[in-house]
């Protein structure tokens, strides 16, 4: 047999209102698993923006957690410190969404479109980039490939929603529309995207999306 | 199309460590939703047993967190407090594994057989059973169904590990063991069993075994 494939997963935390949507992280992680492909967990050891309750969906105040830390919940502790790793590491990289990826990989949650994308995760977009090495974004992860490689012209979807796909124009990027269990192909970047649960409205859909997604990044690898 | 079976899924936190296992949560919301079935998860509106720092895999101390608010993290907030709900909702019922059932649904990651079930655990299991509706126990929950349904005799596995297996006897429950991407059904009690992370090594055996108790709980439901 070939040696399997080594996926990067960056994860933004635990739980879709501060971190990483656990439903998408876990669906990549069986779509990559099913492919025999190697997981290389990651994730920024840095603070979160902020703690939400997710039974109130109100910020908690005065809880703080740590992106890594979060994160290794969803890997049972299968993860790395994302400033460790390279693009000579990987064969491909995936990003899950929710709200964590808005505000703890970049600013897009609180700042729109003059966002900033937290640097470790920059270089490394620039790094598989500059190698040819396939990338996949999921929900709203897709704005990060657009900020970073938006004078690229790199062409994403996140779904249908015409405020982020204004941001994603507005910094040189294409939008496209999809349906949850589509995806998006730029050939050209080899960059993959999914809308996930920019649309919804529940797992089923989302796994279809983002088994699509899966297959077509380790298809390029 | 005949009406939607209404499966209660309870969790009993997020991260496989003080929490529900991730993984083996998110899958039987996957293999729920693909078949149809209309999820009512739910969990105790209690202060989890302790905090584990993921990463370190050691306790975080000082740290305090709400058992249902965290387990709303998996299901995007569509959760309940455990105690409003009784057999009546319910076609089925199913339990995810991870240490946080044995630590904040149940005590036997501290007290072993001479473990106690939370008393609203414990009411809803026994509904369900003079109800004569299916459950479904994943990873260490059979421990449970155990417990409460050991002095009828009830079958479950928890995999192959012989303390565990020796406690389940000593309730009067009977253990036999499985493969991870295998099953136990008590036809008789309608209880259905599989080891998931009991086994693992990784996510898509534990998924195998998960689809086929989600298959036949609601085949018996």
């Amino acid at each position: 047999m070939a040696n399997p494939k080594r996926v990067g997963v960056v994860l933004a935390g635990c739980g879709f209102l501060d971190g990483a949507e656990i439903q998408e992280a876990t669906c990549t992680l069986l779509s990559l698993d099913r492919r025999g492909a190697e997981l290389v967990a990651a994730a920024p050891d840095v603070e979160q923006m902020h703690v939400v309750d997710h039974l109130r969906q109100a910020p908690a105040e005065g809880e703080r957690r740590n992106v890594l830390a979060e994160s290794a919940r969803i890997v049972r502790g299968r993860i790395r410190d994302l400033a460790t790793l390279s693009a000579k590491d990987l064969d491909a990289l995936v990003f899950p969404g929710g709200f964590g990826v808005a505000k703890n990989l970049c600013s897009f949650a609180v700042e729109g479109r003059a966002m900033r994308v937290l640097p470790e995760v920059e270089r490394l977009v620039r790094e598989m980039r500059a190698a040819s090495k396939p990338m996949g974004f999921i929900c709203i992860a897709p704005v990060i490939a657009a900020r970073v490689l938006g004078a690229d012209g790199v062409q994403v979807t996140i779904g249908n929603d015409p405020d982020t796909a204004a941001a994603i124009a507005s910094w040189g990027a294409r939008h496209v529309e999809r349906r949850v269990e589509e995806i998006a192909v730029d050939d050209r970047l080899k960059v993959v995207s999914t809308p996930a649960y920019m649309l919804g409205p529940w797992i089923s859909g989302v796994a279809a999306g983002i088994d699509k997604l899966v297959s077509a990044v380790l298809e390029m690898a």
